[in-house]
C-alpha cells in the first residue's frame, strides 16, 4: 500500500464509450451540455463522440455536431474523438480535434464479431491512419479491449495483451488504454497485468478501464495503482453497460473513482460538485437508473 | 499484492446483521431454511440470530425458535448468538449455542445513540458476562462497530479502536470483529488499522467487517487481505442495510466476495451454486432486491 501515486490522471468516457451504449437517442444539445459540464468540473482528457458508421450506432449520427460544439481552438482539455477507420479519420481532420482514438480487440473472436476483422487485420488496416495522424501532430490512444478475458475465448493470455501493445507502441502510439472489457478481472490479474506492461512501456501513457460488472472495479483500481498506474477510464453516472453481461453494471463510475482516490489522499483535480450538477443533467435522458455510489447515496435511494 | 493468504475464512452474517435490518418480519420457518442452506454451502461460521428484546427489535422475536432449530450437538458450524446484556445471557445458557457475539461502537455518541450508554460503560457491563462465558468453555466473538468513522463523530482515531481492543483481548475475547459500520473506510485506512491491529494482536483472530455503502467493499477486503487478515464477515445478498445511508447498499455481498478470492486463488470452502440457492431461497422475503453482482448476472437484470 506504499508507492501510491500523488495524483491521478482521470480520462472521462461517458461522452463517447457511455452514451453509444444507449438505446434511445440522447438529444445532441443535452449530449454538449452533458460535456460542458464535465470540463467545468476539471477534466482534462475526454472521449467525447464517436466517427463511427451511424447506420451502426445511430446515437453518434449527431458526432459532427458534437464535435464542433465542444472542441475549440486552444481548449485545455483533450478531447478524444473515436475513429474505427479511414473514412472516420476522415471527418477527424475537418474537426478541431487533436487527439484521436483507436479500438481493437486483443481477442480475435471479439475483434472478429465486433468489427468483422482479424485483430491482425484491424492492426494493419490502423498502422497507417496512425502513422499520418501522428505525423500531422495529433495525440494517439490505443484502446485495447479483452485485454483480460474475451466473452469467447475466455482468459486472454498476458502475452497477446503485451504483443499487440508492442506493435501499437511501435507504430507511436501515445496511450494504451488496456480494458477489462466483460469486468472479470480479478485485483491480481489486473496488477500482475499493468506490472509487466509497465515495465516493458516506461515511457508510454498507460491508462487502466475497468468495468464494474462484478462490483471489482474500485479494487481493481487500487490493485493497478499499486502497480504503478496512474490514469483510469471512468465514466460519469457509470454509465456505459456491458452487452455481453445483461443486468451489469458499466464502466466503473466516475465519482465513485474520483471518491476513492481522494479519501486516499490521492489528487484528481476533479470538482465533485460539479460532477454530480453532469451526471444529474444527463440522467433523466437514460434508459436506466444511474448506479454510482456516490448518485444513490445523493438522492437516498 | 504477495504474502495474500492461500485461504480465508468467512463468517455469514446475513441471517442476525442481515434479517435484523429488515422491516418486514420474514416467517421463523423461512430463516431456518436460510440458516441450513448456508450450512450446505459450507459455512463453519455464522451469526445465527440475536438474543436482543422483542421490543426494540420484533425481526428477533423468534431467536429462541431459530436457535433450537439450527444449533445441534456436535454440529461443525460455529453458531454465533448475538447477546446484547445480562438477560441476553441468560437465554443463550439455555440453547445448544458454544459461541456468542457482543457489540460495542467506538464511538461515544453512536453507542449512546444505539444502546443507551458510553462506550466505557457498555464495557464494565459485558466484562463480567464474557468472563463467565468464557469460564464456562464458550467462543467469545466481541464485534467493534464504528472502527473507522461514525455518522456523528466522524473520522474514529485508530488508536481509540486498539485501546478498545485491547480492552476486550484483555477479557478474553477470542474474535475481534473490526466494522467500518457506515462504509466510509478506505483502503488505505483499512490496510493501517488491520496492519496495526495485526502486530498488536498476533494470537487473536481478526476479522474485518465491511459495508459496500460506496462500492469500496471489494477494494477495503483487497486492503485488509494485503494487512494479513484472513477472516472477512460477509452477508449473503447483501443484506442488511445501514440506516445511517439511506439507499446504500449494506453488508458487503458473500457471493461477491466468494467470488472475488476464489478468483485470486484464495479458497473460502464455500460453494457457490449453494450459496446461491440460499440467496434465491430469501429474496422473496425480503423488503428490496438483492444486489448482489452475482444474483444481478444470475437474473439477467
Amino acid at each position: 500500500m506504499n508507492n501510491l501515486p500523488r495524483s491521478v490522471t482521470i480520462i472521462e468516457v461517458g461522452p463517447r464509450d457511455g452514451l453509444q451504449n444507449e438505446k434511445g437517442f440522447v438529444p445532441t444539445e443535452r449530449k454538449i451540455a452533458f460535456i460542458l459540464a464535465l470540463k467545468r468540473a476539471g477534466f482534462r482528457e475526454m472521449e467525447v463522440t464517436s466517427f463511427v458508421s451511424p447506420k451502426w450506432v445511430p446515437q453518434m449520427k449527431d458526432a459532427g455536431e458534437v464535435a464542433e460544439a465542444v472542441i475549440s481552438e486552444g481548449d485545455p482539455v483533450r478531447n478524444f474523438i473515436l475513429v474505427p477507420n479511414r473514412k472516420g479519420v476522415e471527418r477527424f481532420r475537418k474537426t478541431k480535434a487533436k487527439a484521436a482514438a483507436f479500438f481493437v480487440g486483443v481477442s480475435d473472436t471479439f475483434n472478429q464479431k465486433n468489427i468483422n476483422r482479424t485483430t491482425e487485420e484491424s492492426l494493419h488496416e490502423l498502422a497507417p491512419l496512425i502513422k499520418d495522424l501522428k505525423a500531422e501532430g495529433c495525440f494517439i490512444r490505443v484502446c485495447l479491449s479483452t485485454a483480460f478475458y474475451c466473452p469467447f475465448e475466455g482468459r486472454v493470455p498476458e502475452e497477446k495483451t503485451v504483443r499487440l501493445a508492442e506493435a501499437f507502441a511501435a507504430l507511436g502510439a501515445d496511450e494504451l488504454s488496456v480494458a477489462d472489457t466483460i469486468g472479470m478481472a480479478s485485483p491480481d490479474e489486473s496488477y500482475s497485468l499493468f506490472k509487466k506492461l509497465k515495465e516493458r512501456f516506461p515511457d508510454l501513457l498507460l491508462t487502466a478501464h475497468f468495468h464494474d460488472t462484478r462490483k471489482m472495479g474500485l479494487a481493481n483500481i487500487l490493485a493497478a495503482l499499486q502497480a504503478g498506474i496512474d490514469r483510469f477510464d471512468a465514466s460519469a453516472g457509470g454509465l456505459g453497460g456491458c452487452p455481453f453481461a445483461p443486468g451489469a453494471s458499466g464502466n466503473v463510475a466516475t465519482e465513485d473513482v474520483v471518491y476513492m482516490l481522494e479519501r486516499m489522499g490521492i489528487r484528481t483535480n476533479i470538482d465533485r460538485e460539479k460532477l454530480a450538477e453532469a451526471v444529474d443533467g444527463i440522467a433523466p435522458f437514460l434508459s436506466r437508473p444511474v448506479e454510482s455510489a456516490d448518485y444513490r447515496l445523493r438522492k437516498g435511494g
